[in-house]
């Protein structure tokens, strides 16, 4: 009988195979770049010290990616690639969205353009997609050639890349609308969830079936991995939505209410603003306000769950990490890794909320 | 007889080769980053109206990868998609160079941040850099499936890819160097020089080889026109250099004496005040300057001509342009196509200064 290995010790397996490479990719940054790099991942404090602190986030992430990699039939280490990727494009994208929404903290620790700089930060963001390029179009390859010709990537590092280069595209693009949003005063719900699916359902998508791709699983696993990632991303989103509301601050390290101080049009705020009564209207007159005092954050907070969105956020939620383990048993999968895979989204989905 | 082709026909043929396909793929991008990306290439008006004016640039790394592929026997065709990738790059490092410089103006219009705000202008770049990986990871692809399995690139096309990305992340290593200087007094000349070959000869060394990848070419033919193009690149950046300080605001879109103005530690610049004489030391205590006045700029111009920088600069974009030359005889290239990258090479750094 295959012993039952918990959640955290999933994602700590996952996080001790991938750490290392992760670490050996950030060391080939260029010398004005790396410490930045280094800092935001948590290897270092801003002074350049190695930190004493384990590393940042839960690394569900890589954890995906290289059970995927064994879901489709391969073993952990043939994922790690990917895993190193994208968690390069994840922390590409939360250096440059702090810069884009001022956030001076995360992780309770500066950000890193709130110490080097609105510039540095960007050239520190661009580094790291460059980067996680780089680390899928290397595997494989049959030298370490700079040309190209003689190093050509493998075919399924190269279909990785592209699957990356995909979700990125996409994860930009939700972004894009994010911030579009923030000026609105109000949105239709599926619009919403569309930007989600961009922010954070492509990501966790590409997560989830990248280490497959690697693996050069058939099409159909690939799919029914991805589908997986992506309803467990706007899962993910959803509660990640109620927590920048109703989080504690203690765990979020941000402020209370920090999605409705920053104009934020998030799934419940959207859903709440669309019920179309009179709590939505004063909702509605409140989110105009340039500047939320506390009070003001906490009677907004309080309407946005008269009108129900707290309720709806949770129902997608629920529903979407359903439709995360319908996924799971669409096509024929490694059954260790992908009952691992079926408890991180529950975990996922069970923080506080 | 095969008709002798003039540098701006060479030019412009490539451009309209390449035009279209840059247009097709700036399509793709969200509607919160199409107008932004579309400006800034000067196809539109802030306003999203069509601008009349022809596109911005001369197009010589266009003209490069499509003159690359038929230098290594192919057709300028199987150059276009580099080509598309190569713009994108170059204009996502503009986009952003312009916020981190500070710059509100780039050929004689305002900056895409200057109209939208840092935060737009970092996603719109971002967007580009995803962009351009895509356009080349799906060169050749089986089929348009967003999986990666069954679209999986050519080798040739991954290949490309993945000198693209190398080239990126030389880039922005190029860009932080640059940046680190601006802080610094002095730096040495090897240093400088080995920040602009990551700033301008890793894109343009690409750019030179990118077809000759894509028309799958040998190693050698490969590497010798990527050795071309890194010592155009720095041909280019020291005549760039020179225009920097003495260049026409007419023709540069900038202020005279702008590099001065901005603490940059160009080549003339880092030359001259590595002179050690008494003219190098009053330009140090110049350039020591928060702010320079315009008089100060002229003196500092002055100084450092008289320190030998000029002369340094330019006799380094003269070497550099022989460099470029003799790469192009070390191999068996197509005739027409290689007479007509040599003739891009003295074209641009014949420039006047």
């Amino acid at each position: 009988m295959i012993p039952i290995r918990s959640v955290p010790e999933v994602l700590a397996r996952a996080r001790d195979l991938s750490a290392p490479a992760v670490e050996k990719a950030l060391a080939r940054l260029s010398p004005e770049v790396r410490p930045l790099a280094e800092y935001h991942f948590g290897l270092v404090d801003a002074d350049g010290s190695r930190a004493g602190s384990t590393p940042t986030g839960k690394g569900v992430r890589p954890a995906l990616v290289v059970l995927s990699a064994e879901a489709a039939g391969s073993t952990a280490e043939v994922g790690v690639p990917g895993a190193v990727a994208v968690e390069l494009v994840h922390n590409f994208s939360l250096i440059h969205d702090d810069v884009i929404d001022h956030d001076r903290e995360r992780r309770h620790r500066p950000t890193v353009w709130a110490i080097w700089g609105v510039g540095r930060a960007i050239i520190a963001g661009d580094a790291l997609l460059a980067l996680a390029q780089q680390v899928l179009l290397e595997t494989g390859a049959r030298d370490g050639s700079r040309t190209g010709a003689a190093g050509a990537p493998t075919g399924a590092g190269a279909a990785a890349a592209r699957c990356l280069a995909e979700a990125t595209a996409d994860m930009i693009a939700g972004q894009a609308l994010d911030m579009a949003f923030e000026s609105l005063p109000g949105v239709d719900v599926a619009r919403c969830l569309s930007m989600e699916a961009g922010k954070t359902g492509a990501l966790l998508g590409c997560a989830s079936s990248l280490g497959a791709i690697l693996a050069g699983a058939e099409l159909a696993t690939i799919e029914a991995l991805r589908d997986f990632g992506v309803e467990l991303g706007l899962a993910f989103q959803a509660v990640d939505d109620l927590l920048g509301i109703w989080g504690d601050p203690s765990q979020t390290g941000k402020p209370i209410g920090n999605d409705l101080r920053q104009h934020k049009k998030t799934l419940p705020i959207a859903a709440a603003l669309a019920a179309g009564d009179t709590a939505a209207s004063e909702l509605a007159t409140l989110l105009e306000l340039d500047t939320l005092t506390d009070e003001d954050v906490a009677r907004a907070a309080r309407l946005v769950e008269a009108c129900g969105g707290r309720e709806i956020a949770a129902d997608e939620a629920r529903g979407r990490l359903a439709g995360a383990l319908a996924a799971l048993d669409r096509c024929d999968l490694e059954a260790r890794a992908r009952d691992e895979l079926a408890d991180i989204a529950r975990f996922v989905v069970a923080r506080e909320f």
